[in-house]
């Protein structure tokens, strides 16, 4: 089975790191394949970060189609571009964001995010909203830790993690932690182990998704709303005729 | 990776046909083990079957921890006793409406579910909105086809489902159909191939959901809402001490 | 007129106790008779034995209809079964979870609830969802005191549900306070008085809104969602032919 | 018990009537005292009627006050001046529209509102937005009957309620019909023996449940939101002092 | 272009301050007309005055109609006889509380209200909730500031007002506040000047909102729910025939 | 007053028609540029032309910034890009459905959107929900006019837009429409006069509330979600340094 990972942001360390984090998770049969845009900013954290990184994200799923990729997974926790990217491939797509909260919603009665910078919070608050966990998701946090730090994450840093995440759990009262940044995979193990609750990072709830839903034959469906673009004159850009 | 599926109805045909169902889509490494209670209803067509089955559920889900499962299906579409049994084990529980609702929203931005007794679409109408997918999910449709006719799925009764699924497509402008019944999964692929767009069948979708967290490690939350049953006295029934 | 009320648990003197608080607020012309299952948990404190404790609660109902009651009052605050004993008959059904929610709502712009162990709390927060009164409850509190610490409430235990009351007033700004227990009715009055705002206790709720339902000739709808089972095989149980 | 009926409206005949359908339905020891504003228009019909109305109502309900009611009833469908009218007591109060949702919500999964004039719709839409029964109210219907037509309810008028009502509960897939006028009381009876389905007068559930509230003890909080109007100057009309 | 400007409390004054306010900020060729009621409150601070000044508010909008205003503005938060006026013109009609919410959500991703009364919190938070900005306005916060203290807003009413909105701001992640009284115009610049964020008059927004609809010729509807008023006898009140 | 109008698709003539339309309404004071993207498609008629375009309107308002613009419009009605674009300005940043949205909500109870493809109805259905108007949007129809046949609006492209309107209004019971597309503000006053309701051209209705809060000197919030874009390494493409 072949899945597309694409990270969003143009960190090279990030990507790859997001590609590890996605092929360990991976099941035998599974070719990981992770691409980042060839534009567009080194992290996500705000909203102009994420449309450019959601042009990005498009431009990378049209380009890998010629691959066929069985399933495709957007490595930030925006989701940018997600409809965009269905529209370009049944294959199923998922961002990590909405394949966390699904998995979290299995699991426990409410969670909580830990997240970057404070600011970043509404995006995942519109985004509970739009996808309907806004009875299951008890809270967003912020840590104000900024993405690129994540790449290299100190024992400080993980403890504020921790104590955030302890936080949230206490205030929320929630029984369930999502990780709100792709950069946070790596600490994803450490974190539950300390915490005693479940700790969803979406990477890999979205690998194991995709996977599930490829396995079912899923696509994303074709017929409506993800309809594959309509043929028109794009200026400077690729667009489909 | 063993996997508890439970129907709780008390059909032994539909039972073995579950387990059919589950097994044809789990993966290599996975044991599927699949029962029913020892009482209640041979099918579950309204509120009243529903709290019998409930206690069913419970009751076998409690009597297979000694077999120590890695997950638990729920294989009927009202998600009876799912609260209960998430209790009593830290293994990650599903239903089959809630996984067929997760896995339709990750293909389309929109689903219809098909049905068999209009009588029984107020209890997904109802699972619908406690699980937050009330704008995801754009219909309920009844075709009055009792549970057990489904055990032999005759050209007509396919026929009866094909012309409702288009029904509904057309009149709540979905993109996918949910099945809404465990008794379906025999028809799913075939209706998919007729429909042209994704139709999922919960109990496929639970098993691989179930396999998706169980591989990442992920468990029920036992430090809140879904700790394990308080220790207390209980008279003619298998309680905790 | 004749009100069956049923203890979903199987304490006898909780039942004996709801009886006295049903029959100390009911009109002279009413005829209380409290049943409680022949099975099932002592006392229900989660999810596992609400479900067990649903089945009991339809046995009970399903077993009184020779007697003909004109009214059904469900005593258990998480309303266990509620749907399913509708189906078993004409007379109107009531929880007393929804009892106290409607009056509450009468009184007062926003209501708390006050309820016993923290985990139960879910539970009620599930049913003010359901049952739409998302906007007028303001506030679920745990006590954590054991239901069964309720029959002989010493003054230690009154003190915790003032202290808990007074500061859920406070914190979600409502005007009243809903008990989230059966075994609470006792403390009702005493309670009302030392807050000086309505304190509502669903077993008395729920009889008088049973009898005015039934003063009026209003019962269950039997065309629909709440028909009577279906006749089928059950096992090891009784069900309808 | 005292009951105070304020008819909103200031139809002489339609305020007998009133009283005459809360008389009906009261408890024996109930005396029933029903009146209407000193101005105002003769039927309600739109949002200027209403507003003028519902000052007509909060007039009557000051005036009131020495008689000392222990529960008043707003018999309007559209509850004018009920949060105003609550600030003047601390009888309970209730709206005919809001008693007869509170009803409707305990005996069927869904209701169905028939009421006089389409332009009306509005205001029943939004009392079951602002109370929560939005999830239980399945369609409003105009018949387009001017109000008081209703007083002399001739064969057609019946026969034209008897038909929006069968239309309504077929398409709305609802269990009850709530009548959306207080003038459609005298027709309650024949309508619900006709439809086989329990159907809803407004002034009858709000005088049990009033009733049901007295009986309790239970009072409109005066602590919070509902606590008496502020002593202030009024120009040409009585204030509080 | 003409506008009418309605107070709905009897206070002179305040009449004054506000007429001064919307002349302040409307454009050069926009005629403002100021009214109040005939009777009702000075001030209004809960439910009861609101109801009284609502009758007042279609009063004067009534009676107005001779002058053929451009655009109407209620100048009240509770947007009182908001409906009720919008039925007796094809003007537009704007409440200052709409219009300072609609003007906020243009600004910033979440509001929080400071009001005066705590106690006439309750009034915004309804009409948050059913003008939709319910995931917008993130709190409501009473200064007990009363409304007529507001006429000569010292120094320290002044200080009590930023302190108010500080805290809001922190406690609710807001990024505007909405001022919750027509009174507090006067404040409104210095106010942000001290906060740093947008803070929304609802009187002003109101003037430049009616002007923008008054030069698109966007008008009332007239078609449906706010149609005229029905011909209709009036009992000591000016009706329509 | 500098108002940027920003077309986010790369049509010259649709960019000039806006332009055009924009101006028309404008105040005589109102210095009104219009612009479009370098790239992207020529038309925007799915999620994949959204996302492109939405990355070319935060590349127009950041070149615009030197300009100073005092207002910004995006004038496409699935509003691409705008948070990022308030991320970017502190001047007030409206886009035409939001715009739209809330001039309509201040002139009928419910509105009805008129759009071009049927596959867009979905971009516009989430708006809807994203900005809280579920209760006052009562449908969206597609025409499936493509955006481009707009440009010259023959005889037949209008009937086929009054007859959409009209089924609209009638299914839908509204009160006004708002028009689906910039492309359409040329109709927008001879539908008007054909439909007997308002109908709202999201284009005027953003440069007027544009002016509006322009001349109040209300500004985008620049403290909390919408502050400006934090400095950072982009990949060819212009960031913050």
């Amino acid at each position: 089975m072949k899945l597309l990972v694409v990270n969003p942001n143009t960190s090279v360390e990030m990507t790859a790191a997001i590609g590890l984090a996605a092929q360990k998770v991976a099941g035998a049969a599974t070719h990981i394949k992770t691409v980042c845009p060839t534009f567009g900013p080194r992290s996500i954290e705000g909203h102009y970060d994420e449309v450019v990184a959601a042009a990005g994200v498009v431009e990378q799923v049209r380009a890998a189609q010629a691959w066929q990729p069985e399933g495709i997974i957007i490595a930030c926790f925006g989701d940018p571009g997600l409809d965009g990217a269905r529209e370009l491939t049944s294959a199923p797509v998922l961002g990590i964001a909405e394949a966390a909260f699904h998995a979290a919603s299995m699991l426990a009665t409410g969670f909580s995010v830990v997240t970057t910078m404070t600011r970043t919070c509404i995006i995942a608050e519109h985004l509970v909203h739009r996808y309907g966990f806004e009875r299951r998701c008890r809270g967003i946090h912020g840590t104000d830790i900024p993405v690129l730090a994540l790449e290299h994450c100190s024992g400080q840093t993980f403890e504020t993690m921790v104590s955030a995440a302890q936080d949230a759990l206490l205030k929320d009262r929630s029984g369930a932690i999502v990780l709100g940044c792709a950069g946070m995979a790596t600490v994803c193990q450490a974190l539950q182990d300390r915490l005693g609750v479940p700790v969803i990072d979406g990477v890999a709830a979205a690998v194991k998704f995709a996977e599930a839903l490829a396995a079912l034959g899923l696509k994303t469906d074709k017929t409506g709303d993800y309809a594959q673009p309509l043929p028109k004159e794009y200026v400077n850009w690729q667009g489909f005729d």
